[in-house]
């Protein structure tokens, strides 16, 4: 293989720019050209490709979002647009890509493969920690710091006001981020979507906190919690309760995409571009790179698509001890 | 005057703590007795009324909210609440207040010194800088500090995804932090209660940036703008621009009140703390101690409660200027 | 066991905290009595022994430093200074110890039990990450993102003067900061106690990399490099370069032990204080807990002090590929 | 005036990218071209010159550093260097200069208008805050909280072990880092140029602190100190002392000059470069921009250079207080 390229899609999350920067200068060090391509796949289909060398990286691991831009591409759906792709793709002498995104990114990815045999070997771009076949994707580690980071103010606020606090964190399919943030920020319940809180549990959680003269409370919801949202929540919980709380709900949005990635985020992406890029020159196709227990491996794109990655029962065990 | 006692009321602001250091190292320093009173006014009625010393306020400087909490209290609006107020600040020996809060605090203190002349100075902690009589209030370095951060990582969003983002900010009746948080965060735009900016003015705004192929564009709006929230501004500009953008609206909320105070902040709160300790017993009465062009001065309660603070217009003219 | 006790010995690492609160709150949860001993050993000799709830670690979880304080104890290692420890822990009922610490603190133990039979379960805190038995230590997240953003920060410098910048970050026996915070820095060579790396080697790599037209370059030198500390390092390269080159050392020094912990040493630090308790409780003796590939495990104390942790090569083949 | 040009000189600050967008945006706002110089009077010499538009500087306002570079130039001070600096900016039709830096930079500004009468209009630029003219320079919030995020982690391990921290921070003739940075701190004692204190009275400092069962001592010493730098002091003090303490030695270094800047400095940054361009427009020459009591003035080079800026001795006496 002479000559590959690189993009990013899907939501953004940190580290992605460590691992554009891990696949140029990989490609660079092994004498392979590299290229380019921005906004996903519609850059793929519009011919928004060009080469790139070391310098090209130069000064950027350390930036969030990335350099490459992304999007959501619905042209890329359909049979027209991936002709237009393979077209732009054979036009620049492309032979392999990497795909740095989530599950999206890789159902695309694979279709492609079907039609047209243009391997590509992914990296988990994410920052929801939901894909299987890795311990943890790019961007999570950061977006976990982030959440913390807001939740360690608002205790602040709680403490010095007694007040309940829920805290909505992202994570529309998955707790990861809400359990990590949760356990570390000292929260005193965590509702996930792959567990179903009982709001009578909640209820009854803050009472017993209240009964040992506990004067604040935090709560993390995950977006996806499957009783509602944090606002809707709070209300059902308040009229629970039955007693006059002071109660403020807030979420935290769209910052927990963003940010100079942690030092975990970098290497984690380093690692990622440069296994996916040798594992494109080694032949792989069709398989996401991975870490899991510390080894670097590839997993088929049909296994991260289909394949639920549970969330650890054991830190949902030790948010109930911790909170006593 | 031979022993005092200091309290926080109203919102909580970084920098308190702090300032109540500087009150309690203060009053040691000029051998004076101090005493703490938790949750504001209710702690006064209910005699929550403890001795503090240097010790009281060791390794607190860096800390975010407030130790002796903070609350606003109906009781003290009325003469019952008030005279038991007055009944435990006899019952302790205490002479004179010292008062870390906002407008509330002050005419509350106003209040009682017309009925018990009990003398209370003030220092002004809220995160809103919108007090007459000092420069900056203690609490609003930390809070555009924060806003800024979070505006850091949501254009990294943006920019990889060609966004336009409506980022809501403190500042029910001000826009001392849309502004300041605005120009840093390199802002489009800036809305602001004090001045009205019409729907069509945001819109060519935005199409101007488009015609300079500006691919995303932050707007910073203040809580209280006059046009109605972050959310309902972007629908109604989302209408008139016509053509199909990627628009988002996110609202920073509680995260601005808490935090690691800045050096800014810290040194601010301890100047007017120990400015507000020295006016106190150096006969002061019904004051808020400011920093006014570097210099400390002492304005009447009555001024700080009436007079407006008016924002800076040169700085709105400098966000037009600054992101042509 | 019905009590049991906690401390911390050796440096201080960040997550320290997080890892008490977990051990309290746990025996708190399995009905067992908890106390803390202050200053590692000292404390156990002088009887500085409380017991402790689950308030005495409220709102700790998130602070640097360790509220047991720390120490080295000279006079433990005196059978003498043992006699009195054994008597001030017999005087107060304690059955077990949770010694949150490294290979110093874990051979004290092993002494201890030997001539006491008073079972010790370790938790590895410090920030070097140089302990068999675990993949992570507590502290060492948060000490290499010290370093890292140190980095980032001279990076600004080096880069806007066409600086080489020799950076001595933390790391007597070990180059596992060192190693972690140049990957993710984007370190131009990485010099480590672990691996020779030739001055030749340096002088080369710099020549090449001006070759390429790099105008800035940064180097980290763990403390413990068998070529000298970074300010030899320095003059010596600046010899060999034979070009008048604008070439600064710095150390980072003590502010890589400090600071707020990160969100995985947060919860490292819970598992492993959990994890330490209820090993102790069921019978676990002379053992650290730790977490490999994703695991609870504990490992014998004898080994934790002799096996050597090799660092991962992998790593230092990619800083030479990543800086091409 | 039709074209002006902007650089960068002397150390790099964190805000001077703030300051050169305010400058290139303002000139594309007032209808004026405007050119980029790298690496300061070296760029001018060597005709590194280039024009700037709106876009140039996009997504910089909070990058620390200089995108234009710096440097210091001994050529500059020839005049033969002067020459050839002035033949490349005729050959590219500038009229006018805005420079931003200290009085090394301003300096060279006035002797080649007395040679060639190119007006230049400066901006401060430094962290040390040590230029007359305006009440804060250009990175010397940043540099404050820097040293003071620094100072803070170092607090963490100074209780945990009960030491004695001397920390040397940024300041070669000026003690404003070390002041702010100390009161904002918490630190015991303050050594700054600008007064001495001597040895006798920092053992005495300590002594007191003991006899009050402080078991921890923060002192900052400013590079510059007259009684010599950390290290030297320390060494006298713990002799001086007569008792065994722990006591450490750490010096900031570079950090204190990169970094993201704060908004203080974004926001000054900002008013100063817009400042200087519009002062420059207007006719002014040889002159800087300073903000003092919030108004923008224009002070002559040669105040800027002569004139002494003092320390506010009021806050010397406050950390004397604080610490009590």
């Amino acid at each position: 293989m002479k000559r590959v390229a690189v993009f990013t899609s899907g939501g953004d999350a940190p580290g992605m720019n460590a691992c554009i920067r891990a696949v140029v200068r990989g490609a660079v060090y092994h004498g392979v050209e590299v290229f380019g391509i921005r906004r996903g796949y519609n850059g793929m289909i519009n011919g928004d490709i060009f080469p790139m060398t070391s310098h090209s990286v130069s000064n950027i691991v350390q930036r969030g979002g990335t350099i490459l831009k992304s999007a959501r591409s619905k042209e890329f759906m359909t049979p027209e647009g991936r002709k237009k792709a393979y077209d732009q793709l054979m036009s620049h002498g492309i032979e392999g890509l990497i795909a740095v995104g989530g599950n999206g990114t890789f159902t695309g990815a694979l279709k492609f493969f079907e039609e047209y045999q243009i391997p590509t070997v992914g990296a988990p771009g994410t920052i929801d920690n939901d894909l299987y076949g890795t311990d943890y994707t790019i961007g999570y580690d950061t977006a976990v710091n982030t959440a913390l980071e807001a939740i360690d103010k608002i205790r602040d606020t709680a403490d010095s006001h007694d007040r309940v606090f829920f805290i909505e964190v992202m994570g529309r399919d998955s707790g990861y981020i809400a359990i990590q943030s949760g356990i570390a920020g000292g929260a005193e319940l965590v509702m996930v979507p792959e567990v179903l809180t009982p709001i009578p549990e909640v209820v009854e959680t803050l009472k017993q906190g209240w009964s040992r003269s506990k004067s604040s409370s935090i709560i993390i919801v995950a977006e996806g919690d499957v009783e509602g949202n944090a606002v809707v929540l709070a209300e059902q919980i308040r009229e629970q309760v039955g007693v006059d709380i002071d109660m403020r709900v807030t979420t935290l949005g769209h910052i927990q995409r963003g940010g100079v990635p942690t030092a975990y985020d970098r290497i984690l992406a380093s690692r990622l571009g440069l296994g996916a890029l040798e594992g494109l020159l080694e032949g792989q196709k069709n398989v996401m790179a991975g870490i899991v227990n510390n080894e670097l491996i590839y997993t088929p794109f049909i296994d991260t698509i289909k394949l639920p990655k549970p969330i650890n029962e054991d830190l949902l065990r030790m948010v109930r001890i911790l909170s006593v």
